[in-house]
């Protein structure tokens, strides 16, 4: 069977036709090319379990890459990509296999960052939290991640663009699409300010229960660990609180009243078999979520994060000018590491907190290198 | 050397003599009597170590058991009274070797009790709850220990009372003072409504800093667990729950919002390296503390207290009638136990809540034995 189109288009035709984190079609895609699945699809091939309901879509008109929605830098990616965050992979088969994405460059930012979600209902003291929470993490370089809700999703958003960081809404509906109306302007403002709009869903998908369910888990799975803000006993916020432990992600939450019904959910979360971990301040955030994860020895609980590096990543590391920026070809020549090698440890450094990035190039932290640490658990 | 007065009068004069807690005087008071100890201070025995600081006291007129103090039901209880909490002896050589108390008999009580303390400077959040969780432990049948202060303490005992339940005030002074001297009437009312009010500081004892301290060690060590619901930074209630952790019992604490300094103490202590288990009310304190303690098989986490009874508390509690009120004799005579036995059967009972005592004697708590329970870690 002949592909029609290119794998890219292939897999956006599949986002059409089945829903996110379908685990047959994960499969199938893991078998063999979204070309081929895409034409088993058409050619209404029953080996494919479920081929019938993908077909029942067929009829929508195909999104194109160049289509309304892509205007403004809007586009998709799929595993392989520069920017896949690749620790999306870690859905096994219900890992998404695509992304519509509009705004800043998204794996740099999730590599780096940590999921705040919450109550829709949140009360004034959740608010406040959520919005001073989101802003001192990303004043230390932390990129904040929620769902784009009213709310404590809400504030995170804004809290982490008043402090000057990266904030990315996933979303359980189109990139090209407000929902609720009324935070069209923060769409907009996180799109304008550094901050990256993600999903799923094709352009022009609107929000239902499951999607919101759905997208849950790319919040989880985008984030070093999920902090749930305000939850009331049944809460969304508790369902990618979930996905976050089995992925094995720190689970955070932040106390309050015992007398406030938005509590009651993450008080329920810090007394459950496997606790999660109260949290005052972003200081605290920073510590369970981990400096150097990827990068630590787990075997050594306390060690500088220099001797926690590997030989690549020391070199690139020693090979950085003390004070001033440096590219990427600069360093590969310095470290003689070869250029892509040297851009992939950049990418951990930065995420590692070791090195910023500017607008002149790379920067080495002063003194990150040398900090003692606890390695992630 | 011959004994001037009674083993009692000489722990009572010992009592005057060096402060509680007195590590040195405990190992001497383990390994000879009361009396053979007051005699080697009365006689400048340079082989007791530390022997000129207890003769700084001598001067004090010695305290009588019958003086003012014991007026109205005014006892001293040393280890081997019927009314001894032998909890207490789990502090080793820190164990107390005399209690003054007024009230009601402080065994049975403070044999199914937490410990509820906190903060002076409490809000009206943490004096709600304190009072609310009190209340409601009562009324399930458990004493509430606090330390009489202002704020979380005062909450404590008032909401253990409008419970109708015990509640015992561990005083760093003397049971006829009233500190502060608004508490006054809340002493007695404590007297008045089946509580007690114990101190290992002589009558007329005034309090200072180091008491509040040596204090703490007995609410901690009279009680199942202890729960802080307020504590500032520092706080008199953190060294109540560290004497707790350090006896093995649990240390549990009330959430609060991230805002108040008040709560700043609960999270640190839940945050922890052993940290405090978190509790939003009276089933969940409950829950921690354990209900059957020391009648627990601890091997087997899941079981029914029936199974978990040593076969003589088992046929003590089988001959009991189903509905209505036994005796002591009664019962030692159905259960074919002798009447000394028997009444400590029915102590361990009443403390596992199997048991209720009414005025008519005692009762069987319908279905209490066969409830599945998991055992005190």
């Amino acid at each position: 069977m002949g592909c029609v189109t290119d794998e890219r288009e292939a897999r956006m035709r599949l986002s059409q036709l089945a829903e996110p984190g379908d685990e047959r079609l994960g499969a199938a895609l893991a078998a063999s090319s979204a070309c081929e699945v895409l034409a088993r699809i058409e050619q209404d091939d029953h080996t494919l379990t479920g081929v019938q309901h993908y077909r029942a879509r067929l009829g929508l008109a195909p999104i194109g890459q160049h289509d309304a929605w892509a205007d403004g830098g809007g586009r998709y990616l799929v595993p392989g990509d520069g920017e896949w965050p690749t620790q999306l992979d870690h859905l096994g088969a219900a890992a998404p296999w695509g992304l519509f994405v509009v705004g800043a460059e998204l794996r740099l930012a999730a590599a780096r960052s940590v999921a705040i979600v919450g109550a829709r209902a949140a009360t004034q003291y959740g608010l406040h939290v959520a919005s001073d929470l989101a802003t001192d993490l990303a004043v230390r370089g932390w990129a904040v991640v929620s769902g784009g809700a009213y709310g404590i999703d809400a504030a995170a958003h804004r809290g982490a663009l008043a402090g000057g960081g990266a904030t990315i809404a996933a979303l359980a509906f189109g990139i090209d699409v407000a929902y609720p109306r009324g935070h069209a302007s923060l769409f907009a403002r996180i799109r304008a300010e550094g901050g990256t709009l993600v999903s799923e869903f094709a352009p022009g998908c609107t929000p239902t229960k499951p999607r919101f369910l759905l997208r849950n888990r790319i919040i989880a799975a985008l984030t070093r660990g999920t902090l749930v803000v305000e939850a009331a006993h049944r809460s969304g916020a508790l369902n990618t609180a979930a996905v976050a432990r089995r992925l094995g992600r720190p689970v955070l939450v932040v106390p309050g009243p015992v007398t406030s019904s938005m509590s009651v959910g993450c008080h329920r979360l810090a007394r459950g078999d496997e606790p999660a971990r109260l949290v005052t301040d972003a200081s605290e955030v920073i510590e369970e979520v981990g400096m150097i994860g990827e990068l630590a020895d787990r075997s050594d609980p306390l060690r500088r994060v220099r001797d926690a590096l590997d030989p690549m990543a020391l070199r690139v590391l020693e090979s950085m000018p003390a004070e001033s920026a440096a590219s990427v070809a600069d360093l590969s020549v310095a470290a003689g590491v070869d250029a892509g090698a040297t851009g992939g440890v950049l990418l951990r450094l930065v995420a590692a907190g070791l090195v910023r990035e500017s607008s002149a190039g790379f920067v080495r932290v002063p003194g990150a290198a040398d900090t003692v640490v606890r390695a992630q658990r």
